[in-house]
This record gives C-alpha cells, sequence and structure tokens, in this order.
C-alpha cells in the first residue's frame, strides 16, 4: 500500500479553512484556534488503528505499533506564527497521517513501529522562545528561563500552559517518549530560496544553523521631543536602531544571519524622546565560532552605543541552540529516498529552528526533507510552494520511514 | 490685594495626588482621569464670582467681567501626557486661578475683564494631535485629517469627542471665544536646559519653534528570520531604523531637533523579518526655510533607503505648524514684570508646541513666561522646578495680567 501524496493537499487545505483567517494562518500555540487544530487533527487520527495520547509537555503523539518495541517518528508542529502561511509545520504533521495511514493499510505490521509527532509550541510566536515541547522531550527546557516568560498582555508562560493541561514543572517527564526512537524524519517546507534558485523540488537538510536570541533593553531618558536639545539627548530609540543596524553588518561581514523581529519604545508617543527601547536579537549561523563572533560584535556595539548615547544596556537571553550536524547514515539514506522518487537532490542547512534539532541533541538519529519553498516567502500569508513538489517530498518521507520501519534502525 | 503664589504650589500639589499614579501624571485628554481633573477645577472655581462655561471644541473658560467687553485671557492645559509631570499645563492653569482670586478680591472691577482658559487636549498623547482646543479657537482645526485620527485601540478621535460631549464639526465654533481677546499670557516650565543653564529663574518666550509631524509607514516583506539570507530580505525596521539615524544627521546639521518618538512593527516577533515599520518623525526649528530643509532631508533619505532597503515608503502628514513670532509689545512688557518680582531674565524660543502658539496664529496678541526646569526634564515624573523659581513665575504673571487688565491694552 503506497501513500496518496494527493490526499496530504486535501488535509492542508482542509486546515487551513478551519483555522486561518484572510490575513494567513492563527493557529498561535496556547490559544483556542491551536486548540481547534488539534482537536480536528484527532478526528482525523480517530480512523486509524492508532493509540493517540498527549504527554506532560502538551506534544500529541499517534502510536502505530510495530514487532519491536521501537518506533520510527514522524511528524512536525501544527502551530504558526500569527499570519503565518499554510504549510509550515503542518505539511510534516499532515504527511505523517498519511505514511500511518498506508502503513496500516498494509496487510503485515512493520519490524519497528511507526509514530506521529505533533510538537507542541514550536513557533514560540505568543512567548517568544521556539521549541517548547521538543526541547522539554529532550530534556533541554530551562526551566528557570521558561517560568520568567510572559506574552504582551502579562500573561505568564506558566498560567497559559496551565490552560491547556500542562504543568511547567512535570514537562520535562515528555522524555520517556524518546526512550525507544530509532530515527525521526520530518518534512517541511524550505523557508528559503536555496532548492529554488538550484531547480531542486525536494532537498535533504544536513544540519542546522546556531542560534543566539536575546531581548536587549535600552533605559535613556525620556524628555519632551521640542525642548530638549540634540546634544542633551539620551535617546533610547536611537540606541536601538544603531543596534539594529549594526548587527546586520556584523551578519553580513560573517556570513549569517540576524533579524531585530520586534522594538517597542516607552512611553510611545510622538512629544516623547523614548526612554525606553526594547528589542529581541537573533542571530544565526552554521558555525559555532562565526556565531559566537556575531554575538560578541552586538555586545559591543551596544557597550559603544550605550556609551555614546548615554543609555544602560541590558541584555537577558531568550535562547542559545548549537548548531547541530544531522546523523550522517539518515542523511544518506534520505538523500537516496529523495533521489528515488524525485530525481536529482542536493543537501542543505537549515536556517530556521526545527524540532528535529532538538530531537537530534537529545541523542536520536534525526534528519529533515525540505520542499523547495517559492519565493522563500514564509512566515507569512503568501508562503506557498509547487503542488507537485508537495507531493514528491510526501512519497519521498514515506519511502524513508517505510525503509527504516522495516528494520533498517540507523543505531543497530 | 496681591497673588499669594504659595496657594498654586499647594493646589499643584492637590491635583497631583487626585490624578497621578505612582508612575506620574496621567491626566490624557478625553479620559476619566482628565475629566476628574477638570471637575476638581470647577469645583475650585466655584468658590469665586466667575461664569465658568465650556465651549464647542471642549475648552473650560471661567471669566470675571472688567468695565470693558474686552478682557485678558491666561491659562494653559490640564490634560498631561501619559506618566507625566506635575507642572506642565496645570501650572499655567492654576496659576490662572490665583490669579483670578485676586483679581476678584479687590474692590473695583478691572478696566479690561480677566479670563481664565483651560484648553483642551494639547498634548495629543491619545491621538497623535497636538493643541485641539486651541487650533479649533483659532480656526486652524484640519477638519479631515482630525477625522482620520485614531487612537492605539482603534477607537476614532471623533467618537472620544462624543463621550465628552464635544462634536467635531462643531468645535471650530470655539473661534468666537477669542473674538474680544485683548491679550493671552500663559506661564509654563520651559521643559527645556536654557534658563538652567544661565542660572535664571524666569525667561520671556519670544516665538515658537516651526513643527513638522509626519508618520512614515514603511512596507517590505515579513520573512522567516532563520532561512531569509541577508541579500533577499526586505527589513522594513532596518528602514526605519536608518530613517530615525538620517533625521537626526540632519537636526544637528540644521540646529533644530528632530525626534521619533514611537516605532511599530508588524508582525513583531522574533522570529520574522518586519514586513512592517510605522513611526511617527517629529521635526522642528525656529526658522521656517531651515525646517523645510529638514523636511527635504529626510524625505530624500526615506527615498534612498526605500530604494537601497526594497522597501515602499509612504508618508501621511500629521500637523504642520509654522514658527510664530510673539507680540513684541507684550514680550517687551512681560520682560519688565519679569524684572520687576525675579531681577535678571532673558528671552527664550520655546522648542515645545504650545497653546500660546495657536492663540497668536488667530491673531491676538500673546506671549509665554517660562519657568526653568530642573535638567530640562519634562514629559516624565521627574520633572520638576524650584518652588521659589515657581512662585516668581506666578507673581510675574499676576503683574503682567494685573498691568494689561487696567488698560495697557496693546491692540489700542
Amino acid at each position: 500500500m503506497e501513500v496518496d501524496p494527493g490526499r496530504v493537499l486535501d488535509l492542508l487545505a482542509r486546515l487551513h479553512e478551519l483555522t486561518a483567517t484572510e490575513a494567513g494562518a492563527q493557529r498561535v500555540a496556547w490559544t483556542p484556534v491551536w486548540a481547534r487544530a488539534r482537536e480536528w487533527l484527532r478526528s482525523e487520527l480517530d480512523a486509524l488503528p492508532v493509540t493517540a495520547s498527549v504527554d506532560e509537555a502538551g506534544n500529541l503523539w499517534a502510536a502505530l505499533p510495530g514487532r519491536s518495541p521501537r518506533s520510527v517518528v514522524v511528524g512536525s508542529h501544527l502551530d504558526s506564527v500569527p499570519d503565518g502561511g499554510w504549510l509550515d509545520g503542518c505539511l510534516g504533521v499532515l504527511a505523517g497521517v498519511e505514511v500511518l495511514r498506508a502503513v496500516a493499510a498494509r496487510s503485515a505490521p512493520p519490524a519497528l513501529g511507526v509514530t506521529l509527532v505533533d510538537w507542541a509550541d514550536e513557533e514560540g510566536a505568543r512567548f517568544g522562545r521556539s521549541l517548547f515541547g521538543s526541547s522539554a522531550a529532550a530534556g533541554l527546557l530551562e526551566l528557570d528561563s521558561a517560568r520568567g516568560l510572559v506574552d504582551r498582555d502579562g500573561v505568564a508562560l506558566v498560567d497559559a500552559l496551565a490552560e491547556y493541561g500542562v504543568d511547567l514543572v512535570r514537562a520535562g517527564q515528555a522524555a520517556a517518549r524518546l526512550r525507544d526512537v530509532a530515527a525521526y524524519v520530518e518534512l517541511h517546507i524550505e523557508q528559503g530560496r536555496v532548492l529554488e534558485a538550484a531547480g531542486l523540488a525536494v532537498g535533504v537538510v544536513d544540519g542546522a544553523y546556531g542560534i543566539e536570541r536575546h531581548r536587549v533593553n535600552f533605559e535613556g531618558r525620556a524628555a519632551h521631543a521640542g525642548s530638549t536639545p540634540m546634544a542633551l539627548r539620551r535617546d533610547a530609540l536611537a540606541a536601538g536602531a544603531r543596534l539594529a543596524l549594526a548587527a546586520r553588518d556584523s551578519a553580513l561581514a560573517r556570513g549569517g544571519v540576524a533579524t531585530v523581529g520586534d522594538l517597542r519604545v516607552v512611553p510611545g508617543i510622538a512629544t516623547a524622546i523614548p526612554g525606553e527601547a526594547t528589542l529581541v536579537l537573533d542571530q544565526r549561523h552554521g558555525d559555532a565560532a562565526a556565531l559566537a563572533a556575531m554575538l560578541a560584535d552586538a555586545r559591543g556595539a551596544a557597550e559603544t552605543i550605550g556609551s555614546d548615547e548615554g543609555v544602560a544596556v541590558n541584555w537577558s537571553a531568550i535562547q542559545s541552540v548549537a548548531p547541530v550536524a544531522f546523523d550522517e547514515r539518515l542523511v544518506q539514506a534520505a538523500g537516496e529516498c529523495v533521489r528515488a522518487v524525485a530525481g536529482e537532490t542536493m543537501r542543505v542547512p537549515s536556517g530556521a529552528l526545527h524540532d528535529a534539532v532538538m530531537v537530534a541533541r537529545a541523542g536520536v538519529p534525526a534528519v529533515m526533507v525540505f520542499v523547495q519553498s517559492l519565493g522563500g516567502i514564509s512566515h507569512n500569508r503568501l508562503e506557498d510552494s509547487r503542488p507537485e513538489h508537495l507531493e514528491l517530498g510526501v512519497a519521498a518521507v514515506d519511502r524513508l520511514v517505510r525503509r527504516l520501519a522495516a528494520g533498517s534502525d540507523p543505531r543497530s
């Protein structure tokens, strides 16, 4: 029994219809729309001979048993950024549903079990910290920093989790779910332009950029916009603007990427020089030393700027992820499966953070397969991929999961 | 009967207690706290033989008749920015209350009437447009642009006004109040550091900076922060940051001031390059040609930045005020009165916008008296002045109003 990749396109369209507005996908984790997406997924799983359950970190698992207690896990995340696209995350989950359906339809159970996972809060859109569920399962969730997270309205992460039945203190117990996992496979859109530039439908991801994400607060002095001479200002927004541009220069010089995705000022009115500015700086690089140098560049620039502008600078770490190389045997196996269904392929690094990175850091062999993104657009309602490329991605992942579940345990 | 300037300090302290939080004054116009301040002011006026009324633009007037139908107006505004200081605006209103009390306590009515005014919404803190009430009275309120104003929560100015009994369409009828006004006198804190640097308690304001205030919107493309190479970005925040710094350079070069008091980004999350950034640019200069050059600098810079960054740039005018020179005879009379009570004084320009500028533009002779601000701090809870300086300012304004009400009509 083969997969029918066209069914995945149907599932994607139905999920989008159910949870998107005209502005795009709205499946922000720990919100009612996300919960509705989850409910719909569970109703789809009800038709399959799987055991579904939610772990202590809010991740949803659906297990189809094999002859061995070990299993191959396939999945991604249903949650999205606000005004997001129709593919980011849900492609991998719904491809997993179709892979499960195809496996279940075969006459004999596979050697290894096949399990679907929908990780909780990959995006971190509401609380600014990505990969909640997969970090917890990997034993890499930092409780102390998670406890301090609040959303824009001042709601604490710990309270939002409780609304969805998750106790932050117990979230780490989700690690038990990775104990008997032989391999983890994640299908995702590239969200970049490398495959498009190379004219390839599907790529194999051999590793992921490391990330340094920090909140930087500048504290100057609020004063009247009209009667405060330029020389006497301590303008927190000017300091923030300079850091955003300095971090960009450093990324360009060192071959990484740097983004200030948010910047807020207080009091935030036309007639007052901002006394406070807070931004989130996100820096990424595939090489650990270069990433450390980018962070050092930004810290040095902030120090100079603070001194120039007469503003105090406070850094607080949000997230730090080391660059990761995926399991070489799995990367090779994935390459063979992609070539079998899609012809030519290539290895690409992932600039975006993915749950597979956490799984790999937990010591489980992991690999990702990327589908070409049109224009590299993602985290945006214009995010899109060609249907035939999406179908090739689903077919490649099905082939890989089938091969792994047949007993080619990369750990053995 | 002389004024008792110490009573003004008591009134200021009582108002602050009634309407401030630990973060500072909260008398934002068209909000309940502002309405409470107004009620308290009316209860203070109840003790005086004055006729109090609110005009079509929401300005509060309290008239003490003279022998002529013409009058001298003294006043300022009770409204504040959020987290503001204890003196900005209310000093001039409460000094006016004390001047009225002293005039009323004299045995004979003055030649000219003396009228207190509390202008509505000087700060423009909620809707981003200053001088609502005095612009309306001066016949300078632009209805079309006022109709489009909304606050952060999307509430339209026109609806907020209606809650306080003001019909935007009829606001211009407030102009009738300025018809028989012989002179306008406003006491205010300097909100700058010129008097402090000169070691002077009180200064005479001979004119006010012109202002160009615009909302500038940059529209780039939201995209994933990790997988979008630097070269392929259309980062709206980077464009906004560059304009903020370019406008600052222009102000420094041309001897004016420029401020970006607010900057907002969409979607505003750590993992997305901002697709949209909107800032408010406020530029000021005492010379009309130099101000025009500053605006041209900023427009030119925005065009270059838009082209460099691949982002569209949209300007929308919020407010444009020409530089104003105050009535020379009134400025001289004010100087004599200040010298009589405080000794040495000097002329200073006003970098901040004040209701007196609108009154002057309506053709009414106007003048302002500034009290030294400690550290130049204003629009901030740390705003302060020395009590003895405040008392000298009150005494000087009382002397000037008394002299003008005695019949030295600067129009005659």
